[in-house]
């Protein structure tokens, strides 16, 4: 059998390994930041990927019940470990085992897991396990996904970015709990369209106060942005706040106008405002926690153009969940300079898609617009492989289009993968005040 | 000249050789057991395939008209291959004329046809013939395509399996042929709902007793499968089987209604329910016999939310036409533990179209649940061409992604190869009884 | 850090080098033949890529205004091009300095700009200057985009290919100006469908005698074309020949009434109709000119069955914006004689996706109908570049399907090259009496 490594391949590799050792900056996951990595392996393999897969592949959802102690929802899901080893999911589990764990094995069984059980408990280390992995890993900061009524206390906001998550004001405004936690949160009285505004106002500027560098939000795909008339979103406003039943063209505008207002305060406030479309909720009821939403393919940023059009001064990262969506996300992109290309998400956070999707991106796109990546993670030790997976395209891509197809020398190729990581991320998110929604 | 070969090329050249030697267990076809093998080269010159391209390449539909005889068909449709020849259709054709008939030629011309004409004649051979390429493609089982009303008899259902077609159940049961071929099945009366529902009932016994195991059906892209009530159904259906005038919502229903029986037999019988979604008949009425399909790109997986939801254990291996939409399947059957990504289709059975789309399964979806292939011949001798196109391009996306990519050792990409080609498929339908819809 | 250089890679150098001394035939450009280089850098620069990606990028649209002197345009736009200095776009800008102006310098900024507009100056030099770079391109035949109400006089139509475009008369014959062009244009008065069937007439006698060789128009996503019933289409022609208010679907009758009209002289005058589909115009009105257009990736070349039907013997050349439609136009290629894949258009002329469509588009359609490429050019410095693009894709793709994949010798290789960028077009646009639609 003849070696399978070809001058490619190894240039490839070198790209890496310096991409590799520079400092990762994560502007979106969902990390809790007072509790960020894992102090048992269960919070490793109950992250959704693991027990949604295993569930796909035969496994009944009652085998990693919430209710179950760890170390048994840990035995259960191992067992059918061996029908998901083939997947990108399970690389990243492998690469967390290796490194964090010293995990000497090829493969996590049922006849290896007692001893990863072993090199993976630290509940006894506490936040010197979190720093541990914070370093190892070279992170430089991490975003969060905030609810609106998370207090923002008890860590450092300089390392784990405060970022204030959306869906709930504009999906779920008519659902009583949702008034009751922003009252809440604000002691504030919230009855109508005017006090619904000052206290999305004050949540901005408690936001802003402590450091929060984004709004974020996930849209589904029926959802279409417009300007709603005042006058009748002020009745249906009012109507959701008091609970009471809204028809869908009235649900429709309550959600368009507190959209809308949300937009208004990303531009008084210069937060660019993350937009994450495409997940339809709850598609699969039966399936597991993590594991039920999917998407319709069918949509397209066309829906956007007026809040695009209208929010010049505000700064969208958009990503797509459909992955046949991405091309157009490249052309929308391409022409509104507030649209930015942000990461390749969920169901579009596959190798065979991010390398396609990448590939038109570079080639088409203004350097100083690539938002590369983003790991959506929910523990610290995910960031670095997922990071890694993105790395190794990156360089893949960098080998083929910029050195084999255009004749760059090996510095500027890295330079290039150095914007796309981490200045462009870095500048785009962190620019207060900036003169244009590229940041410059 | 530098020499094309790398050892990337060189070993998934051993990759596919090892493969090559595999039986072929073949998910899908349309096969006729009672005349498996061509025994005239018209019959493989006839396939759709090479009728539609040529006709699209400028021979008008008369030159390959059933009514002329098969030698001057031949002669016919043999001027315009040098139109194709670029085609990975022609080069089916090519292998089967060298694999099959020894044919020395590089190109099948008007020049060379004669020859290939005499060597392909087996019409003294009868069975001898079948048999032959049986054999040397190495054949382990075959599924049929099955209409409602086949006898089921004259051939051995452990190599040519039965599988239930219902395209003519859901979509033209107004149709008054379709009701009295159901009724001469079963030489029973149908009427309404429940004799409609008695006789399907008595044809999956029917199949299921010959050795069925699969239930199939090709669905257009404007069918959103629900849950039909019955009360209105009742009606609808009782219009359709007298062949009375229905409104488009009473012919959806009775669509919902039929397609949905359908389903609830699969679960009673359990048979996996191959859903092929996506094509329009006739879009082009004026085209060759087979060549007048087309789809409309804007479907999506979302409309059959409700019906992998409720079948829950019901398998369904899905296909879909628009090659697009193959991103979204491969979302679905991660999630849904019932939801299969079955083969490559029709339109979508293009290598760049596969290539792409095999290399997404492979990273995302669990190894248990790919089925890697299936002919969708005609005749026995487009088998082994067309899997070897598919076992060509596993090799490669084995070697990138596996081997290359992470290092696995050849003998652990052709496991995942195996279970791909033959043990997934093997279990999967030939479960009688699984525990769950991946069969295991 | 090894050679990054393969034998796959200098194959397809060599492959290229062949093809770069082929001439260029090139059937779609938007080419001014009474001015059709670029005798101020400014008008290189000025390409609607340039200042709608440097726009993009963060530079402000007034930086580039109509109204500023073409030193200062120049100058303002090149402080933004290192911002965009990865994209293909930018690799043509490269190529046209040093091809054509021979500048010595890896990069176009304000260091080095004023040499490279003494160098690109060639305001003295006229048409000397139009002739050196049509012959340095080895130009054959350039396709212009001629309004209805262009004189088509003043150059040599044998090089300059007129062709009929029609958007205004499909899209907007509700604005008073059109009407009143096409009245000056022929001086004829049209009032009503039989006099508009009559002046559209005469445009087609025009065009064809001035040597025309195709007429073609650009539709939106939200067009589907059918036939109109006269006796409606007549009033509601009548009511947009005379500016009056249309309602939606009397707009819709009038664009499908010319539109089918225009189909039907193509079918009488042997015109191939170039359908390139898919653009919203003015998504982003703030955008720089030419820079404001998209689209909405939610087509179906479904909708256009009933024209491709009707209009057996009109050859359709289809491009298509959504780049991930690409796949659809393959099937519908595949199927309807009259429907030719042409070239890679706008935001799908990007390699990625250049290089997914070309596989597919070789591996399942008839060769004699490929259309490889057209470069959408407004100055002839660029069609070169943009050819060049394309024969590196082509190049590579090629090496990988034929030679490796097939085993093709590489003068086959080359015989498919030429058949796909020469001899196809040429023989489907010019020939004037085709037999049917691909010309043979």
């Amino acid at each position: 059998m003849p070696n399978s490594d070809t001058s490619a391949d190894r240039m490839a590799r070198e790209l890496f390994d310096e991409m590799a050792r520079w400092p990762i900056f994560d502007p979106h996951t969902h990390i809790n930041p007072r509790r960020p990595a894992a102090r048992h392996f269960d919070e490793i393999l109950g992250y959704h990927y693991y027990t949604e897969l295993a569930h796909s592949a035969g496994m009944p959802v009652e085998r990693v019940s919430a209710e179950l102690d760890p170390d048994t929802r840990v035995a259960n899901l191992v067992e059918y470990l061996d029908r998901i080893d083939s997947t990108v999911q399970y690389a990243w589990l492998l690469e967390i085992a290796r490194t964090f764990h010293r995990f000497p094995h090829a493969r996590i069984t049922p006849g290896t897991i007692a001893g990863l059980l072993d090199r993976a408990d630290h509940r006894r280390d506490g936040a010197d396990w979190d720093r541990e992995v914070w370093n190892s890993s070279n992170l430089e900061a991490v975003f969060l996904t905030n609810e609106f009524d998370d207090s923002l206390d008890g860590w450092d906001t300089a390392a784990y970015i405060p970022c204030l998550r959306t869906d709930d004001l504009v999906l779920k405004l008519n659902e009583p709990n949702t008034t009751a936690r922003l009252r809440a949160a604000l002691d504030a009285d919230v009855n109508d369209l005017a006090s619904l505004r000052a206290a999305i106002g004050r949540l901005f500027e408690r936001f802003v106060d402590r450091g929060a560098r984004a709004c974020a939000i996930s849209l589904p795909p029926d959802f279409a942005p417009r300007r709603a008339s005042s006058g009748q979103a002020s009745t249906s406003i009012r109507k959701a706040i008091h609970g009471m039943d809204l028809r869908p063209d009235e649900r429709d505008e309550v959600r368009c106008a507190v959209f809308w207002m949300l937009a208004e305060f990303c531009a008084e406030f210069r937060l660019p405002f993350d937009l994450m479309i495409g997940p339809v909720r709850n598609v699969y009821p039966g399936g597991v926690a993590g594991g039920r939403d999917l998407f319709d393919r069918r949509v397209s940023l066309h829906d956007y153009r007026e809040v695009f059009n209208h929010f010049g001064n505000v700064t969208f990262p958009v990503s797509t969940l459909a992955p046949d969506a991405a091309a157009e996300l490249v052309a929308y992109a391409w022409i509104f300079p507030n649209v930015l290309p942000m990461g390749h998400w969920w169901y579009a956070n596959v190798p065979a898609f991010i390398a396609t999707d990448l590939r038109a991106r570079l080639q088409a796109l203004p350097k100083v617009k690539l938002v590369g990546y983003y790991s959506d993670a929910y523990k610290l030790e995910f960031i670095a492989p997922k990071f890694n997976m993105y790395r190794r395209i990156l360089a893949e891509v960098l080998v083929d289009e910029a050195i084999r197809g255009r004749g760059w020398p090996v510095d500027q190729a890295l330079q290039l993968a150095k914007l796309i990581l981490i200045d462009n991320p870095k500048r785009i998110f962190g620019a207060v005040r900036p003169r244009s929604p590229v940041g410059i």
